[in-house]
């Protein structure tokens, strides 16, 4: 099974990437569609789905790291039946064949069936620049209060990740390959980085 | 010009990696021979000049970011001399044609050619087999002994490249990729990596 794990900075480019991989290799992918799923599943609207995985699962507990997902005492009822839906949907989705999934924690949540974990980062530059390409409606926000959006949006990631992990969101060493976009183009990198997934799995 | 700087955690196997991506290249690659030039060039004794570069330059001064290589008010005249001999060559080196140049803060020094920067790393236990495997005189420590002298010389580097660089030494930041070789066959990385280089350099 080739299972790839995407984890990205916000405006990094990491889901195109991760599309253009899934492409490249010929392979599903998966982003959005956990959301759906977990809330086809669970019951629960999707916007409160997201909201409550991105943004709202463990706002008020402080961050600090070696915690399990076992530790689920801190955590309502609610948001323990979605964290664990949205495990099982992940694991459902990546039996089913090879598959590139981005964010959602998957690289933890999939730990053992060995997926390639990469990370993509980029400079805050360049982040900018891509979100405003991206979003026109984000125009009437300054470079700083874009700054400080994505930077709030990885806080976000950083801290739901480290429920689940000991290691670090964005460190290094949770990672097989840490890919900086700055100054790339996300369509050149997906067909090298496929090559290497392709080689990476042949081993 | 392609120029290629490996930097890399002791034991990762970033050298051997570095020499044969260059093999794979079919360029030139460079690594000790850098110390053996400039000890010619500054009339040192080639351990002298090593144990400068690598140990001893910037061991009393606390280790700051933010601080450029103009200010050397700290260095003895010696270690300047050997210092800017360093840049020298490997300035030189580069602008002979495309190169692979592990270590030496060339990622830094080389900045205005625009490198290729790749950063490589493993996991502490992979890189204490490494070691094993590359040096049975190591036989008589143990791992945890191992662990510590690891830590202390990638301490040394960080500390000499942040002598040069705002960046902190193995910070993803610094660099365009970033590689795990934990459980990694180095031969075969170095083709995949070397594939990822000409598409980098072609872009």
């Amino acid at each position: 099974m080739r299972i790839i794990t995407v984890s990205r900075e916000f405006g990094s480019g990491g889901r195109e990437l991760g599309k253009r991989i899934a492409d490249n290799m010929g392979i599903a992918y998966f982003d959005r569609e956990i959301i759906s799923a977990v809330a086809e599943g669970s019951q629960f609207d999707e916007s409160y789905v997201e909201a409550v995985l991105d943004r709202g699962m463990f706002r008020d507990i402080p961050v600090t790291f070696g915690r399990s997902i076992a530790n689920m005492s801190n955590v309502s009822h609610t948001t323990q039946k979605i964290v664990a839906e949205q495990h099982r949907i992940i694991t459902e989705m990546a039996s089913h064949g090879d598959c590139v999934i981005v964010g959602r924690n998957a690289d933890v949540l999939l730990r053992d069936m060995q997926p390639l974990k990469l990370f993509v980062y980029a400079d805050m530059q360049s982040k900018i620049n891509r979100c405003r390409s991206r979003a026109p409606e984000g125009e009437d926000l300054t470079d700083k209060e874009m700054a400080k959006m994505i930077k709030r949006i990885d806080k976000a990631r950083a801290r739901t990740h480290a429920f689940f992990s000991e290691v670090r969101w964005g460190a290094k060493e949770g990672y097989h390959l840490c890919v900086n976009t700055t100054d790339t183009d996300i369509k050149a990198l997906a067909g090298i980085l496929a090559d290497y997934a392709e080689h990476w799995f042949s081993k």
